[in-house]
């Protein structure tokens, strides 16, 4: 029987009686708040099928689901954007705890965006339970939230050696999260990883997902990774518990990206052979090829060791790091044993180490490798170590033109699945982001009150609003939606005066680009909270950018706390990059990124820059950058400030940071030939994993000691210093 | 000419050539983001007018605004809803700085809940600028965020001695702000209130305007209050700052509302004559008459003392207090001089201190009074106490039948004026506040999956649903947008088990009572931020009530922090009641009220009681309330913990409080007949003011000392113990 129904009511008396070989056809149209929920039995011959009247023109808003229970049930062509899902997950392939689906199987759907609003709270997408499942030709793109994007469950005894097979996907853009909990897929958990899960993760594209370290993250046994491409990923597919895995076939293409990694391998029997990996950035953990030492006798949640790895066959060029006994410590002491290393083709960065040795590698076997440029440490001396010609092949790849290497590195009729193949044919596949001032479109404001917040209101993404000299009054916060660039005609000559508590208020899909104009804070109120630029009080999905380049703002001294840019809970900015900038008789704080101070780990600002630019007078921080808590997962946040010059910074009694510059759990930082004088002193406090930074040739005059804190590792504080310069008091 | 308009386009054309006599007619319809601008010059017999075409038809809605410049002006009919001011005001009597309106009128207009989703965002609904404006039979109602309802400003020269006229306005409910600036009028600021502004405020309606301390707060010299009803409004109206102020036949009926207040005396020159009040609650500086010490040469922002005061034939009847010197400390020493109280008849509450004398009273010459009921202070014994019999006039309001007291107490002809004479007779006047339970509508709920989500999610104001006996599984956080209660076949019998990090979810509207059932938290996930009840990340404008009673609560335990009730930034609960409940093994906090931890003064609940209940293995406190900083404008947070039993609470790693309970900045604690054994200590730090803390009859065993910390004032604790008793050790 082939039943249409329009509305939920008409779905729900037809699921009700649904037999196998039933079809329901879902209206074309919108359906809102639509928990849809399939269960029956069908059979392999006679299936129970829910499929859109035409694929993609049935369209799930607001608070919906789906969730299969029964057996052989195939859903199709619907499209889940413009809400979320009130539950744990969006798709889900169980009904309740004792209905879960085998044998079914979701196509050609589509989630875009269906994010909760609350970044940090939990869910998956897709959920997959039961046995026998098949996730495939669907396209995920753009959780903004925390949760694995998909996840394979093993928690009852039914879902294990499930079989379940993941192919065809497209799986898009997913930003940093800011946090733990970006994996865009994962199969299992450490608490049932002693169990086989036999999951299928076949020729899907993985497009910039790079919602943190673990693009996938793997906690089952007898999985097979084949043929996937991965595409500006950072990252890397984690071998993280559970044996006898095989990642195979694999494209990793980094394209030069930051923290672009590759395969990190942990457990017993696993198999890493014919991958190909380019372009990849990442080093340590997100190594092209990441080798680690393991816990002796490791509990279930920590590292067992690497033994009986073969590692074969893979080609890794253009890429910063090949790393064994990564993470080698006291507690991870076990070196790999009874492992094969053979045949890989490896080339790293000109003139850069490439490949390193952190502990004992005489448990690995190598034969037949290949470096081709890179440093090689002094264990792996013996690798034959020559230039090696390579030429692409039809499949895009690079191999060696000589034919005594065509057993070295991947194979030749690797396939490299095409963004055409994976997903669906009438859903767009995401492009590039907007570049500021990308539009081509430029618009002139003349002086006065009121034509800025207009001008401003009315821009769309990639816009340019080109301020002529004089000055601009604003009299409300300009609310800002889209990407916008504000170009003034020179610090001296464009001046914006605003009267409310904050110029800038940045709301979802807002970013901003300040140059050449000057900001003053003459006009602006005694008010709760005065920052020129701030977060609206609603959560923010997307990550943000904001740039000053050439701007002077001054005069920020109505009241006690008056900061310059201020981000609020739930919001992260990609990048905030100050540069040639100046900044004067301010009360507060410049880059105020500290909202997220629950200690879970979350943060605010992915990359903070700060350069040539002048302080004078200003009573908070340069930046207040705080990343609580003891989780590992993130990359971020990565700071640089560097050759800029203080005066009077940090001093006001109201700065409870105690410092010029305050660096809470920032895992990069890089402050470098500032100038410093009569200022509060830096303050670093490093949390977690191996925060790396740098504070080198400063000079200070009639300012305190750097504030280094440890707050868990239990030493002497990491940071390396060299070139700082102390004056000895007020008179230099 | 009289033109019609139906677009924004066609206004802003109208308005730009508008001359004297013109009428502008509004389309009838919605106007959404409009930004209404008129200025211009009319003429006293040819007024520029803007009506709607319909009054009450035309609304603005989204980020609209009105700002009036130039003379002769007059708008009226319109209605402002559902959205925001994206400026410092709604209505503002000037277009800039330099354009301000004089001889200008708004009338009929209607500001229903138009507040910006910040709560702590500030603005005025209405800025008066300029000079012989009148402002009438307009209706402000709902302010929910930060800011006067209605400020009078005396900035620019051109508008002091401004001779504006606020008469006949409906001032409907405002709710309480927690924190300053819920002022519903102000005239002036402590800057420029040496100068005269010479406004009238007369025969408005104040209907529940309890934000703040203040309901009216007079900063400037020579107005005028008469003829003004205050409908159990909490607070006073204060002349704050500016001399020869005349407050005159006004009538405060508080109906016993907790801190319901008269009027406050400060400065030189005031007169306070022939006022009626009636059913005040308030004391101290909210008291039905507070006459304050000054400041000796005080600056213009402190407290100028009283003199020359006339104080003259008022009635206060079944009120809690007359204060006199209040407020005097080494500071304001300075006591009342030159001043006249007489034929004043007062009554106060049966047995309770009524006339209080905190200084000298020497320069205040007392005649004529008469006390009819109420303790009276030592240095006012020669006052006339006797009792008074009295009746009600037509006017509704009590006088004295002896003929002898004809010319004591407030005059018999004083008008009381009605609702149906203020704001306008098209939009009707808001009720009063839904009551749990108040539909009269049932819903029985069966046990089982989904059953309890779907039930509340359709529930309206005031409905019940009455769970049967059973478990009922949640597997999605229940939105709550209606005041709604829950109530179970008893706690032993109907249990609710939840599996995602929360069972209800409050947003904008919601408020919940649960009754007679168990909550069990055995299948929650291991999730970030895991409470029982809480808010929505998306801020929340309406104040709350949240009640339990006769609930158990167990098995919080997944997690290191799992919470029963967190209540979020930008929230505010009204009351929080907890009673006979249960709460065991629960890893966080009973009730969070925590979020605003700025020490701006802001907090998240008004009144919060914990009795009669049972309390094991917590690992946070029961109660942890933080109302940081220095501001003084709040009656909250007011907390009552009285009659448990606390068994281990308090004694997790992870409890940063340090204490059983928290209670930091609350205003009025009462902490009484508990039983406490191997627990964390009390702790209360007091901030600002004058909080009363007792902390009474509680018995101690194996629990550590009470702590207790003054932020601010100087000296021991205020808190008042007694009866309390500690046990020696764990074998008591
Ligand atoms: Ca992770
Ligand atoms: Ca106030």
């Amino acid at each position: 029987e082939r039943i249409l129904v329009s509305t939920q009511a008409e779905y729900t008396a037809a699921a009700a009686d649904i037999e196998a070989g039933d079809t329901i056809v879902l209206a074309s149209g919108e359906w809102d708040d639509f928990e849809l929920v399939i269960t029956g039995g069908g059979s392999a011959d006679a299936p129970i099928t829910i499929i859109a009247e035409r694929p993609g023109d049935v369209i799930l808003t607001g608070q919906s689901s789906l969730r299969i229970g029964g057996e052989h049930i195939v859903v199709s062509g619907l499209v889940f954007r413009d809400g979320f899902s009130p539950r744990g997950e969006v798709i889900s392939f169980r009904v309740s705890a004792k209905d879960q689906a085998s044998n079914s199987r979701v196509t050609q759907v589509v989630v875009d965006g269906f994010s909760k609003p609350d970044r940090y709270e939990s869910d998956y997408w897709v959920g997959i339970y039961g046995s026998n499942n098949r996730f495939d030709h669907n396209h995920l793109t753009g959780k903004t939230n925390k949760g694995v994007t998909l996840a394979v469950r093993l928690d009852s005894e039914e879902s294990r050696e499930n079989n379940h097979r993941i192919e065809y996907n497209y799986f898009g853009p997913r930003s940093v999260l800011g946090s733990n909990g970006g994996e865009t897929l994962r199969i299992g958990t450490s608490r049932y990883s002693m169990f086989n899960s036999n999951t299928l993760v076949a020729h899907n594209v993985f497009d910039r997902t790079g919602g943190e370290v673990e693009i996938i993250s793997s906690k089952s046994g007898g999985n097979v990774f084949r043929g996937n491409v991965f595409l500006r990923s950072r990252g890397t597919l984690t071998l993280r518990h559970g044996d006898n895995n095989v990642v195979e076939g694999n494209v990793f293409l980094g394209g030069g990206t930051d923290y672009t990694g590759g395969i990190r391998v942990i457990n017993r029997g696993q198999t890493v052979r014919g991958n190909y990996l380019e372009g990849l950035r990442g080093e340590a953990f997100s190594s092209a090829l990441a080798i680690m030492n393991g816990v002796p006798n490791s509990p279930v949640n920590r590292y067992v060791e690497v033994a009986n790895a073969r590692i074969e066959n893979n080609t890794i060029v253009d890429s910063r790091r090949v790393a064994f006994n990564v993470g080698a410590d006291e507690e991870r002491s076990a070196a790999p044993s009874g492992s094969i290393f053979a045949r890989n083709l490896m080339s790293g960065l000109e003139g850069e180490a490439f490949l390193e040795v952190y502990d004992d590698v005489s448990g690995i076997a190598f034969s037949g490798n290949r470096v081709a440029q890179g440093g090689v440490a002094d264990e792996l001396a013996s690798l034959t170590q020559a230039p090696v010609a390579m030429e692409r092949g039809e499949n895009g790849l690079l191999y060696p033109t000589a034919p005594e290497l065509a057993d070295v590195g991947a194979p030749r009729d690797l396939r490299v699945v095409s963004l055409d193949e994976v997903g669906v044919d009438w859903y767009a596949k995401p492009g590039e982001r907007t570049d500021f001032s990308s539009s081509g479109r430029v618009f002139e404001v003349a002086p006065g009150q009121g034509t800025l917040a207009e001008a401003a209101m009315a821009a769309k993404d990639g816009d340019v609003l080109a301020l002529a000299a004089g000055d601009f009054i604003v009299d409300r916060s300009i609310p800002l939606e889209a990407t916008v660039s504000i170009r003034g005609a020179g610090s001296d000559a464009t001046t914006i005066l605003f009267t409310r508590p904050s110029l800038f208020e940045l709301r979802e899909g807002g970013e901003l680009m300040l140059q050449g104009l000057a900001i003053d804070g003459e006009l602006a109120p005694d008010s709760v909270g005065n920052s020129v630029i701030r977060t609206t009080i609603f959560p923010i999905q997307s990550n943000m950018r904001i740039a000053m380049d050439g701007v002077a703002v001054r005069n920020l001294a109505v009241n006690k706390s008056f900061n310059v840019l201020t981000l609020g809970k739930n919001t992260l900015a990609d990048r905030i990059s100050i540069r040639r900038s100046s900044f004067a008789d301010i009360t507060g704080t410049i880059v105020s990124a500290a909202a997220e101070t629950e200690d879970y780990g979350q943060y605010n600002v992915e990359y903070l820059d700060i350069t040539e630019s002048a302080f004078a007078r200003v009573g908070g921080p340069l930046a207040d950058i705080y990343r609580g808590g003891r989780d590992e997962s993130t990359f971020g946040p990565n700071v640089r400030i560097a050759r800029n010059a203080l005066d009077d910074v940090g001093l006001a009694a109201t700065n409870g940071t105690g410092g010029s510059i305050h660096l809470h759990g920032v895992q990069i930082a890089a402050v470098e030939d500032n100038a410093v004088r009569a200022s509060a002193p830096f303050r670093v406090v490093h949390t977690v994993g191996t925060p790396k930074t740098a504070i080198t040739d400063n000079a200070f005059a009639a300012t305190g000691d750097l504030i280094l804190e440890e707050l868990i590792f239990d030493g002497e504080h990491r940071a390396s210093l060299s070139g700082n310069v102390f004056g000895d008091g007020d008179t230099q």
